[in-house]
């Protein structure tokens, strides 16, 4: 038995999310299913976390176990040639068989665009949110330092969050600006359920001027979800980027140009 | 009567092309039917120039007339409230009554894109061209050069072209390496039938090692179809910018931002 851990790009927006879900078609069965058709094992894949509906990554990592004797290095190829279109494996590898996509995430880094053109990009409408009226990048820039470090997220995540704790800790959070584009970059050792998308949708009401940027001092200090904004649309969002002791994907996806 | 002119974003990959087809919906009829919707007139669009199903566009203009009085500046917003999202008209303007978008193009600038990684970009996927064997960046280079200039452009156009003369000039040709993308800009006084296409095909065989830049020299000279390569997919191409006496596309967008 090996383990195999695989770096995943996908265009979420034909997706019910990573997860096999029972209304429609994940990516977790798109890629199990291929893997299935091409050695007859279906495998269980272990995601670093799931992706909401509609959410893309860049490079989201999954591992699973496999008796077939296909060289590591060899399965990203065949696989693409049964997956559709949208969903790529950029690389596959052997990992330990103690070692876990989920378990031993260090951190994750999201990117969240937002076009701010009057009328939105035709090419890029399932991957930035269009806000037509202009963001002040000052004020979102502000906004975003109050996020660094350690705090306690309960404001800015969703019922039906699970986790035992919500305290996390942000190590980057800054906004990018590029030509009408606006991206939010943000690294933490780990997020809550919806938590970069409600942090987005409370800087979208600063930038827009409606709220000051202490307020998400105030929403981190009172922990209380009513003092956030509103959870921004999923298909703003992508998974950037993931940090392990044993890799980073950057690492291994800038080994590959 | 009023002319006015749009300048108008699109994802080809939906569409039959700019215009009006029997067989499917073109640019040209969602861009009319959403006029006619919007003041009961149904215009007549006239664009730039045709473009082929599947290719996109980031400048296409068009011109037509009407009796409606709604100021031509909110003409764009207007119709991008009735249109759908892989088509935006990115602006709206009046021009003189004896202007024409096709007769008076000075010049037009074409980008081909070409995705030159292992694994196809799964966000790219329509709007690129995967070519996974890696191509000589030095020798796409070469064989643009042969390019510039005055030429008989007969080996580089298919067949259906109707051009009274088949000599075109070419002001700019090159190409412009952006991580694993490939894109091939190509500006000109015009362009016959599937031109670029053909030209990107012929440089994709010298890119991979299977012909001498040389090649594209000696197509020209001979003037005969059979000397040039293969027509490149449409997917790939994107009409970039147009520029006439009056104004030029890029003026006009980058007063948006």
């Amino acid at each position: 038995m090996r383990r195999i851990a695989l770096i995943i790009e996908y265009d979420g927006t034909n997706y019910v999310g990573w997860q096999i879900q029972p209304n429609g078609v994940s990516v977790q069965e798109s890629i199990a299913e291929a893997y299935r058709k091409l050695v007859g094992e279906r495998p269980v894949l272990h995601a670093s976390g799931r992706t909401d509906s509609g959410v893309h990554a860049r490079a989201q990592v999954a591992h699973f176990d496999t008796e077939s004797r296909i060289p590591a290095d060899k399965i990203c190829y065949a696989l693409n040639t049964r997956l559709p279109g949208d969903i790529r494996v950029k690389a596959s590898f052997e990992v330990p068989c103690d070692w876990h996509a989920r378990f031993e995430v260090k951190e994750k880094h999201y990117v969240y665009t937002i076009d701010n053109s009057p009328h939105a990009c035709a090419f890029t409408r399932n991957t930035a949110l269009h806000v037509h009226e202009r963001l002040d990048t000052e004020r979102l820039g502000e906004a975003a330092e109050f996020f660094l470090g350690e705090h306690d997220f309960n404001a800015f995540r969703s019922t039906g969050s699970k986790a035992s704790t919500t305290v996390r800790t942000i190590f980057a959070s800054y906004w990018e600006k590029d030509g009408e584009f606006l991206r939010y970059h943000v690294a933490g050792s780990g997020f809550l359920y919806n938590m970069v998308r409600i942090m987005v949708g409370t800087m979208i009401r600063i930038g827009k001027g409606f709220e000051e940027p202490e307020t998400v001092k105030e929403a981190l200090l009172r922990a209380e979800r009513s003092f956030a904004g509103d959870t921004a649309p999923a298909h703003g969002l992508m998974l950037w980027r993931v940090k392990y002791d044993l890799f980073d994907t950057d690492e291994i996806l800038s080994g590959l140009i």
